[in-house]
């Protein structure tokens, strides 16, 4: 699989910052059938991923960041509410939304670029309720790589609308064939 | 799964015209190590996507596009060249590409929308070289999936840079357990 990259934080933040633009050219304006539609069932549309991105501004990652620098391994995370985008996005359109997770990534990397970590303190360690021991490297690489996850999502939960369209393209399709492990 | 949508012209063409924007904003002024890293082997960049989009919009969709229409089932569509990206790509930056493409998507919408589009031109049918009858919509469906399984593969391929970084998480990041499906 190739070697993979050692965490960087500046490298870590250039990819942060992207993620409310690149969503926003994606999924700004675009008609509902793309961006209000799930996979079926309680699945999540691309609507419902933006709602779970604000949520994770609001209570998880900057929260978590100062839970590891104030306590260390003596406080455990809260847990994250995996629904909790249901109340983040009732009654609002998916461009507030995008207005929305936009300003609060911004807020939180000003924060994070405030602390002025250094090398000591990316390896702190905190208490993760179900994994145990984290270090705060790990969590904001996860920060990172949980934004792909999305991408990966919102790309998948888009392409399944058209499913049958395609016809026997569906064949050579890759995204069709992912089988949903990009889910939360 | 859910109901899949029904093919449509605009809500196609609104899609296809958010792709070079959308990888623009995530890739652009990006460090190499999200954009010129692979998952090792022969396997493809984000900057190799690139250039295989490009490639597309040059020698494929359109060009089948007008076969169907000018010559229907008569003429069987040339394959498509899957390493033509190489030569798409040679000496040039990302920032280049992602302009390219972004030029040439324009180009193409400009020429399609000029077309004019009917129903009774959607159902028309060509021949493709390994999946036999296909028809115009079924083309123009696959040309947007197909700018969403390249979202999925580049957001995979940027994850598995930090697949060691993550630490424990690794196991919650539904992206890096994705299996390669989405290749081209």
């Amino acid at each position: 699989m190739g070697n993979t990259a050692q965490f960087k934080l500046p490298e870590t933040i250039a990819l942060l910052e992207r993620t409310p633009a690149a969503f926003n050219a994606l999924l700004s304006g675009l008609p509902d059938i793309w961006t209000h539609r799930n996979e079926g069932g309680e699945t999540w549309s691309a609507f419902d991923v933006i709602g779970h991105l604000i949520h994770g501004e609001r209570t998880d990652w900057m929260a978590r960041v100062r839970i590891i620098l104030e306590n260390g391994e003596a406080r455990t995370f809260e847990r994250f509410d995996r629904l909790g985008h249901i109340l983040e996005s009732r009654g609002k359109s998916l461009e507030q939304l995008l207005d929305e997770f936009a300003r609060l990534r911004r807020q939180n990397l000003a924060a994070l670029r405030a602390l002025n970590l250094q090398p000591a303190d990316l390896a702190r360690r905190g208490q993760h309720p179900a994994l145990g021991v984290v270090t705060l490297s790990e969590l904001l690489a996860t920060w990172a790589v949980h934004d792909l996850t999305h991408f990966h999502q919102v790309s998948r939960v888009m392409a399944h609308q058209y499913r049958a369209a395609v016809g026997p393209w569906s064949a050579y399709v890759g995204v069709l064939r992912c089988t949903g492990h990009s889910s939360p």
